[in-house]
C-alpha cells in the first residue's frame, strides 16, 4: 500500500510515522508512507495557497490549483502483479479529505479502506477548502469525531494508524491476540495482573481460581456490563443470548435496587 | 495550563507538540507541554511495564505500580495566583485515560478540560490496563471514536489539540473568526476562493453578486442542506426558525421528485 499526505506541516508526522507500528510496517515494506507540502504548487511567488473567501466572511480558503496540481503529481501506484509480461494496471488512488463536515469514520470505513493500495489524505489547516476540492477531485470526506482540531494531520494519522495495522503481516502475534472492542460489539471486560494485591486492592478471586469455563462467563458478563452502563448504543440490533438476557435482567434488578 | 503525557513513546509527540498551533503556545507560556516514559517507573530489572493477564487468554496487561509511581511523581502544579503571601494550592490533577471503552470525547468535553490547570494522560499501547488503574487513579476514560489503534497516543494528541486551541490567547483572529461546526449545530456551508473559474468550474454567482443579505441566505440554506444530507442527527433537538422550516419542506420536495 502506498500512502501519500498532502499538507502544510510535514514535521508533524515524523515521530508518528517512524514510531511502533506505523515505523515497523515501512521498515518492513508493506507501506510507503509519504508527506508532501502542496505550498510547493503554489503557483504565485509569495508561495500562497489560500485567499479571502468570495461572498465575504472571515477565515481564509485553500485554493484549488495547488491542492490539484499536487495530487495530480504524485507518482502513479501501479500493482505488484509480477511474473506477467504485461505492464500493470495503474490503481486509482482513494483521494480523502480530512474534514468536521465528512462521514464519521468507523472501523468498518478502516476494514474498507485496509483494502486499497493507494491512498491520498489532503489536510487543511483550520482554513476551508475551496468547494471545488471536494466536488471534483476527492472521493471521500472523513471526519474522526465530533470535535474542533486545528487541522486535518492529527485526523489523518487517526485514519492512517486503523488502516495499517490492519494490513496483513504488520501486527504480530501479540497483538492480534487482543480481543478488539469494536470487532466483539461489546467493550472489554475488566484486566488484571499482577501483583495479587496491589495497595489494598485485590485482584477478583475468580480470576485466581484456574475454573475456565467460571472465568470466561465472569468477563463476557463484565463486559455486557459496562457496554449497558457506557455505551448502550453498541447493544441496538444485537442478538443477546439466553445467558446474555438473564444476566441483563439480573443487571436492571440489580439497578432498580 | 500544564499537560503531562504518560507513554511509552515519547518520541511519537515531539512533531506534533513543536508545530502550528501547539507549538506556538507552548512557546508563548500558556501551555506546559510534557511526556514522561513510565518504562522509567518499572520496579524490575527487566524493565517490564505490562504482565500475562490473570484468568489466562491473550494479550497483555499494563501493571499498575509504574503508572501509580509515574502519575505520583509529576510535580505540583501550583495555582498562578502571584502578588499574595500566601502559597497557592496545588491544583488536583484531571487524569485521563485513553481507550476504547471511555466517554465518547466530544466538543463540549474539550471545553470542560479546557477550564482545568492541569491535564495528566495515560497512554496504553495495544496492552490492556490493569483494573485498578481505572477505579484507583483515573478521573476520566475518553475514547476519540469508534475505531480500534494502536494506541492511546494519537488520542492523546487530538484531546490536547482539541483543548489547547481553546486556551485564551492561543488562536489569532485569523482563526478565530472560522466559523467552527459544531458551534452553530450546521456543518459548514461550501467555501470558494479565486479563480472565479478553475478548469471548467465556476463559482456560483450569488457569491460575486456583493449582495450580503442574498449570501447570508444561501450560505445558511447550504449549511441546512449540507447537514440534512450528511449529519440528519446534528438537527434533532434544534428549533428550526420559519425560513429554516420553508426551505425543509423545499429539500423534502426536491428530494421526492
Amino acid at each position: 500500500m502506498r500512502i501519500d499526505v498532502l499538507t502544510l506541516f510535514p514535521e508533524m508526522f515524523d515521530g508518528v510515522f517512524s514510531s511502533s507500528i506505523l515505523g515497523k510496517a515501512r521498515d518492513k515494506g508493506i507501506v510507503s508512507l509519504n508527506t508532501v507540502n502542496f505550498r510547493e504548487y503554489s503557483n504565485n511567488k509569495h508561495n500562497t495557497v489560500d485567499d479571502y473567501p468570495y461572498g465575504g466572511g472571515g477565515g481564509m480558503v485553500l485554493k484549488p490549483e495547488p491542492i490539484f496540481a499536487a495530487v495530480e503529481d504524485l507518482p502513479v501506484h501501479r500493482t505488484s502483479r509480477s511474473s506477467d509480461d504485461e505492464p500493470t494496471a495503474a490503481v486509482k488512488p482513494r483521494v480523502i479529505l480530512m474534514c468536521p463536515q465528512g462521514e464519521t469514520f468507523t472501523q468498518s470505513k478502516a476494514e474498507e479502506l485496509s483494502a486499497e493500495q493507494h491512498l491520498v489524505f489532503i489536510c487543511g489547516h483550520y482554513e476551508g477548502y475551496d468547494e471545488r476540492i471536494r466536488q471534483y477531485l476527492v472521493t471521500d470526506e472523513l471526519s474522526v469525531g465530533d470535535y474542533v482540531l486545528t487541522g486535518g494531520e492529527l485526523p489523518a494519522m487517526v485514519v492512517i494508524d486503523s488502516v495499517v495495522r490492519l494490513l496483513p503481516g504488520v501486527l504480530g502475534n501479540e497483538m492480534s491476540a487482543v480481543t478488539d472492542s469494536f470487532s466483539t460489539g461489546l467493550l472489554e471486560y475488566p484486566h488484571y495482573t499482577r501483583p495479587v494485591k496491589f495497595r489494598d486492592w485485590e485482584v477478583p478471586e475468580i480470576l485466581l481460581s484456574g475454573h475456565h469455563e467460571n472465568v470466561k462467563n465472569w468477563r463476557l458478563q463484565q463486559s455486557l456490563y459496562r457496554t449497558l452502563e457506557r455505551r448502550p448504543d453498541l447493544l441496538e440490533g444485537r442478538e443477546l443470548s439466553k445467558k446474555e438476557q438473564a444476566w441483563l435482567e439480573e443487571w436492571k434488578r440489580q439497578k432498580q435496587e
